[in-house]
Protein backbone atom coordinates (compact mmCIF):
# COMPACT_ATOMS: atom_id res chain seq x y z
CA UNK A 1 0.00 0.00 0.00
CA UNK A 2 1.50 3.67 -0.95
CA UNK A 3 2.04 5.28 2.08
CA UNK A 4 0.15 8.41 0.86
CA UNK A 5 -3.07 6.34 0.22
CA UNK A 6 -2.70 5.00 4.35
CA UNK A 7 -2.40 8.52 5.49
CA UNK A 8 -5.49 9.32 3.37
CA UNK A 9 -6.86 6.31 4.73
CA UNK A 10 -6.34 6.93 8.43
CA UNK A 11 -7.69 10.24 7.95
CA UNK A 12 -11.01 8.60 6.76
CA UNK A 13 -10.93 6.20 9.73
CA UNK A 14 -10.19 9.14 12.13
CA UNK A 15 -13.48 10.71 10.60
CA UNK A 16 -14.98 7.41 10.93
CA UNK A 17 -14.35 7.35 14.87
CA UNK A 18 -15.58 10.97 15.01
CA UNK A 19 -19.19 9.80 13.93
CA UNK A 20 -18.17 11.53 10.29
CA UNK A 21 -18.24 10.89 6.81
CA UNK A 22 -15.27 8.08 6.09
CA UNK A 23 -13.50 10.05 3.28
CA UNK A 24 -9.72 11.40 3.84
CA UNK A 25 -7.32 13.24 1.66
CA UNK A 26 -3.61 14.32 1.81
CA UNK A 27 -2.01 16.76 -0.68
CA UNK A 28 1.44 15.87 -1.39
CA UNK A 29 4.43 18.14 -2.60
CA UNK A 30 7.86 16.65 -3.31
CA UNK A 31 7.23 13.35 -1.20
CA UNK A 32 6.19 15.26 2.25
CA UNK A 33 2.67 15.46 3.23
CA UNK A 34 1.98 19.38 3.43
CA UNK A 35 -1.59 18.94 4.09
CA UNK A 36 -4.26 16.28 5.69
CA UNK A 37 -7.76 16.43 6.47
CA UNK A 38 -10.99 14.45 6.58
CA UNK A 39 -14.79 15.36 5.85
CA UNK A 40 -16.11 17.24 8.83
CA UNK A 41 -19.34 17.90 7.75
CA UNK A 42 -20.93 15.97 11.08
CA UNK A 43 -17.83 17.29 13.11
CA UNK A 44 -18.14 21.10 12.05
CA UNK A 45 -21.48 21.18 10.60
CA UNK A 46 -20.11 22.59 7.22
CA UNK A 47 -20.96 21.00 4.06
CA UNK A 48 -17.96 22.47 2.26
CA UNK A 49 -15.14 20.73 4.87
CA UNK A 50 -15.41 17.58 2.34
CA UNK A 51 -11.91 15.54 2.64
CA UNK A 52 -10.01 17.13 0.11
CA UNK A 53 -11.13 20.76 1.01
CA UNK A 54 -10.28 20.01 4.39
CA UNK A 55 -6.53 18.81 3.20
CA UNK A 56 -6.71 22.31 1.50
CA UNK A 57 -7.37 24.25 3.91
CA UNK A 58 -5.16 22.26 6.71
CA UNK A 59 -2.38 23.06 3.95
CA UNK A 60 -2.91 26.88 4.35
CA UNK A 61 -2.08 29.78 1.31
CA UNK A 62 0.45 28.02 -1.13
CA UNK A 63 2.09 29.64 -4.18
CA UNK A 64 0.60 28.26 -8.19
CA UNK A 65 4.83 27.19 -7.84
CA UNK A 66 3.72 24.34 -5.02
CA UNK A 67 0.35 23.77 -5.97
CA UNK A 68 2.08 22.63 -9.70
CA UNK A 69 4.15 19.88 -7.97
CA UNK A 70 1.74 18.36 -5.80
CA UNK A 71 0.01 15.03 -5.84
CA UNK A 72 -3.39 14.72 -4.13
CA UNK A 73 -4.56 11.37 -2.83
CA UNK A 74 -7.94 10.95 -1.81
CA UNK A 75 -10.23 7.92 -0.77
CA UNK A 76 -12.74 8.59 -2.74
CA UNK A 77 -14.04 9.84 -6.13
CA UNK A 78 -13.93 13.41 -5.78
CA UNK A 79 -17.08 15.51 -6.41
CA UNK A 80 -17.29 18.04 -8.38
CA UNK A 81 -17.12 21.32 -5.79
CA UNK A 82 -13.16 19.24 -4.64
CA UNK A 83 -12.40 18.85 -8.73
CA UNK A 84 -12.88 22.60 -8.88
CA UNK A 85 -10.96 23.17 -6.04
CA UNK A 86 -8.60 20.94 -7.91
CA UNK A 87 -8.69 22.28 -11.02
CA UNK A 88 -8.34 26.04 -9.29
CA UNK A 89 -5.29 25.46 -7.77
CA UNK A 90 -3.39 23.40 -11.01
CA UNK A 91 -3.08 20.44 -8.97
CA UNK A 92 -1.76 17.81 -11.98
CA UNK A 93 -2.02 14.38 -10.59
CA UNK A 94 -4.82 12.71 -8.38
CA UNK A 95 -4.59 9.25 -6.69
CA UNK A 96 -8.09 8.07 -5.81
CA UNK A 97 -8.67 5.29 -3.60
CA UNK A 98 -12.10 4.26 -5.02
CA UNK A 99 -14.83 5.07 -7.50
CA UNK A 100 -17.26 2.09 -7.43
CA UNK A 101 -19.70 3.75 -4.55
CA UNK A 102 -19.50 7.22 -6.31
CA UNK A 103 -18.12 8.55 -9.11
CA UNK A 104 -17.09 11.86 -9.25
CA UNK A 105 -16.14 14.44 -11.78
CA UNK A 106 -13.14 12.49 -13.10
CA UNK A 107 -13.41 13.15 -16.52
CA UNK A 108 -13.88 16.68 -15.86
CA UNK A 109 -10.39 16.30 -14.63
CA UNK A 110 -9.17 14.64 -17.05
CA UNK A 111 -10.56 17.01 -19.56
CA UNK A 112 -8.66 19.86 -17.93
CA UNK A 113 -5.56 17.24 -18.14
CA UNK A 114 -5.36 16.53 -14.61
CA UNK A 115 -3.92 12.82 -14.61
CA UNK A 116 -6.37 10.54 -12.40
CA UNK A 117 -5.37 7.38 -11.33
CA UNK A 118 -7.82 5.08 -9.37
CA UNK A 119 -6.56 2.68 -7.06
CA UNK A 120 -10.32 0.42 -6.32
CA UNK A 121 -8.72 -0.37 -3.03
CA UNK A 122 -10.73 -2.89 -0.80
CA UNK A 123 -10.43 -0.69 2.34
CA UNK A 124 -11.11 2.52 0.63
CA UNK A 125 -14.47 0.04 -0.90
CA UNK A 126 -15.31 -1.56 2.10
CA UNK A 127 -14.84 2.06 4.16
CA UNK A 128 -17.84 3.88 2.19
CA UNK A 129 -20.14 0.37 1.16
CA UNK A 130 -20.17 -0.02 5.21
CA UNK A 131 -21.17 3.53 6.07
CA UNK A 132 -23.68 4.51 3.30
CA UNK A 133 -25.31 1.12 4.31
CA UNK A 134 -25.79 2.33 7.47
CA UNK A 135 -26.32 6.24 7.79
CA UNK A 136 -27.93 6.51 3.90
CA UNK A 137 -29.59 9.90 4.92
CA UNK A 138 -26.21 11.35 6.29
CA UNK A 139 -24.22 9.91 2.62
CA UNK A 140 -26.95 11.47 0.50
CA UNK A 141 -26.90 15.14 2.33
CA UNK A 142 -22.84 14.85 1.85
CA UNK A 143 -23.19 14.80 -2.37
CA UNK A 144 -26.45 17.23 -2.26
CA UNK A 145 -29.03 14.84 -3.32
CA UNK B 1 -30.09 47.91 -6.58
CA UNK B 2 -31.15 44.61 -5.77
CA UNK B 3 -31.25 44.09 -1.72
CA UNK B 4 -29.27 40.97 -1.73
CA UNK B 5 -26.72 41.89 -4.29
CA UNK B 6 -26.55 45.14 -1.75
CA UNK B 7 -25.57 42.19 0.89
CA UNK B 8 -23.57 40.63 -1.04
CA UNK B 9 -21.42 43.99 -1.72
CA UNK B 10 -21.80 44.81 2.30
CA UNK B 11 -19.65 41.72 2.37
CA UNK B 12 -17.01 41.97 -0.15
CA UNK B 13 -16.65 45.64 1.61
CA UNK B 14 -16.07 44.09 5.38
CA UNK B 15 -13.63 41.86 3.56
CA UNK B 16 -11.33 44.54 2.18
CA UNK B 17 -11.55 47.18 5.20
CA UNK B 18 -10.00 43.53 6.93
CA UNK B 19 -7.13 43.53 4.23
CA UNK B 20 -8.72 40.67 2.07
CA UNK B 21 -10.09 40.22 -1.09
CA UNK B 22 -12.95 41.94 -1.65
CA UNK B 23 -15.63 39.47 -2.79
CA UNK B 24 -18.82 38.61 -1.01
CA UNK B 25 -22.15 36.44 -1.27
CA UNK B 26 -25.57 35.55 0.12
CA UNK B 27 -27.32 32.42 0.23
CA UNK B 28 -30.52 33.19 -0.16
CA UNK B 29 -33.53 30.82 0.57
CA UNK B 30 -37.29 31.81 -0.16
CA UNK B 31 -36.33 35.75 0.30
CA UNK B 32 -34.24 34.76 3.12
CA UNK B 33 -30.78 35.46 3.64
CA UNK B 34 -29.56 31.81 5.43
CA UNK B 35 -25.95 32.03 4.65
CA UNK B 36 -23.36 35.26 4.24
CA UNK B 37 -19.83 35.56 3.92
CA UNK B 38 -17.00 37.05 1.90
CA UNK B 39 -13.41 35.95 0.45
CA UNK B 40 -11.16 34.93 3.90
CA UNK B 41 -8.12 34.01 2.55
CA UNK B 42 -5.92 36.60 4.18
CA UNK B 43 -8.35 36.81 7.15
CA UNK B 44 -8.02 32.65 7.87
CA UNK B 45 -4.75 31.88 5.98
CA UNK B 46 -7.55 29.62 3.58
CA UNK B 47 -7.87 29.25 0.38
CA UNK B 48 -10.60 27.15 0.45
CA UNK B 49 -12.58 30.49 1.82
CA UNK B 50 -13.91 32.30 -1.11
CA UNK B 51 -16.95 34.34 -0.83
CA UNK B 52 -19.55 31.65 -1.77
CA UNK B 53 -17.96 28.77 -0.24
CA UNK B 54 -17.77 31.26 3.12
CA UNK B 55 -21.90 31.64 2.79
CA UNK B 56 -22.12 28.29 1.98
CA UNK B 57 -20.40 27.66 5.09
CA UNK B 58 -22.35 30.11 7.34
CA UNK B 59 -25.41 28.65 6.35
CA UNK B 60 -24.08 25.28 7.85
CA UNK B 61 -25.82 22.08 6.84
CA UNK B 62 -28.72 22.49 4.87
CA UNK B 63 -31.15 19.71 3.28
CA UNK B 64 -31.39 19.16 -0.19
CA UNK B 65 -35.15 20.56 -0.42
CA UNK B 66 -33.15 23.87 0.89
CA UNK B 67 -30.76 24.30 -1.68
CA UNK B 68 -32.87 23.42 -4.42
CA UNK B 69 -34.85 26.74 -3.57
CA UNK B 70 -32.17 28.83 -3.28
CA UNK B 71 -30.58 31.78 -5.25
CA UNK B 72 -27.07 32.62 -4.19
CA UNK B 73 -25.66 35.68 -4.67
CA UNK B 74 -21.87 36.69 -5.55
CA UNK B 75 -20.10 40.11 -6.75
CA UNK B 76 -17.55 38.39 -8.82
CA UNK B 77 -18.08 35.46 -11.59
CA UNK B 78 -17.52 32.23 -9.69
CA UNK B 79 -14.51 30.32 -10.04
CA UNK B 80 -14.87 26.72 -10.67
CA UNK B 81 -14.57 26.05 -7.13
CA UNK B 82 -17.27 27.69 -6.67
CA UNK B 83 -19.13 26.68 -9.59
CA UNK B 84 -18.23 23.54 -8.58
CA UNK B 85 -19.90 23.48 -5.30
CA UNK B 86 -23.15 25.36 -6.85
CA UNK B 87 -23.62 22.12 -8.95
CA UNK B 88 -22.95 19.70 -6.08
CA UNK B 89 -25.63 21.40 -4.11
CA UNK B 90 -28.04 21.87 -7.02
CA UNK B 91 -28.38 25.59 -6.27
CA UNK B 92 -30.63 26.44 -9.45
CA UNK B 93 -29.96 30.46 -9.81
CA UNK B 94 -26.69 32.32 -9.49
CA UNK B 95 -26.47 35.76 -9.79
CA UNK B 96 -23.05 37.41 -10.39
CA UNK B 97 -22.29 41.10 -9.82
CA UNK B 98 -19.53 41.12 -12.29
CA UNK B 99 -17.52 39.09 -14.78
CA UNK B 100 -15.71 42.02 -16.27
CA UNK B 101 -12.11 41.70 -14.20
CA UNK B 102 -12.37 37.74 -13.87
CA UNK B 103 -14.71 35.20 -15.83
CA UNK B 104 -15.57 32.36 -13.82
CA UNK B 105 -17.02 29.15 -14.70
CA UNK B 106 -20.22 30.29 -15.73
CA UNK B 107 -20.56 28.11 -19.23
CA UNK B 108 -20.49 25.20 -16.98
CA UNK B 109 -23.16 25.97 -14.57
CA UNK B 110 -25.71 26.77 -17.84
CA UNK B 111 -24.44 23.70 -19.09
CA UNK B 112 -25.59 21.98 -15.96
CA UNK B 113 -28.49 23.45 -16.06
CA UNK B 114 -28.23 26.49 -13.35
CA UNK B 115 -29.99 29.81 -14.64
CA UNK B 116 -26.92 32.69 -14.55
CA UNK B 117 -27.71 36.25 -14.48
CA UNK B 118 -24.54 38.86 -14.22
CA UNK B 119 -25.72 42.16 -13.45
CA UNK B 120 -22.00 44.21 -14.60
CA UNK B 121 -22.82 46.28 -11.57
CA UNK B 122 -20.44 49.41 -11.27
CA UNK B 123 -19.93 48.84 -7.85
CA UNK B 124 -18.47 45.24 -7.90
CA UNK B 125 -16.13 46.34 -10.69
CA UNK B 126 -14.68 48.87 -9.32
CA UNK B 127 -14.30 46.81 -6.19
CA UNK B 128 -12.39 44.15 -8.06
CA UNK B 129 -10.30 46.91 -10.36
CA UNK B 130 -9.09 48.92 -8.17
CA UNK B 131 -7.81 45.42 -5.62
CA UNK B 132 -6.42 44.35 -8.13
CA UNK B 133 -4.16 47.42 -9.00
CA UNK B 134 -3.16 47.98 -5.60
CA UNK B 135 -2.47 43.91 -4.43
CA UNK B 136 -2.17 41.87 -8.06
CA UNK B 137 -0.39 39.38 -6.30
CA UNK B 138 -2.89 38.52 -3.58
CA UNK B 139 -5.49 38.48 -6.17
CA UNK B 140 -3.42 36.06 -8.65
CA UNK B 141 -2.92 33.38 -5.60
CA UNK B 142 -6.38 33.54 -4.80
CA UNK B 143 -7.47 32.29 -8.73
CA UNK B 144 -4.36 29.91 -8.16
CA UNK B 145 -1.70 31.78 -10.83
Amino acid sequence: MDKFMQAAIEEAQKGLAEGGVPIGSVLVHNGKIIGRGHNRRVQSGSPILHGEMDAFADAGRQPASVYKECVIYTTLSPCCMCSGAIELYGIPHVIVGENQTFMGAEERLRMAGVKVDVLQDPTCIELMTTFIAEKPELWFEDIGE
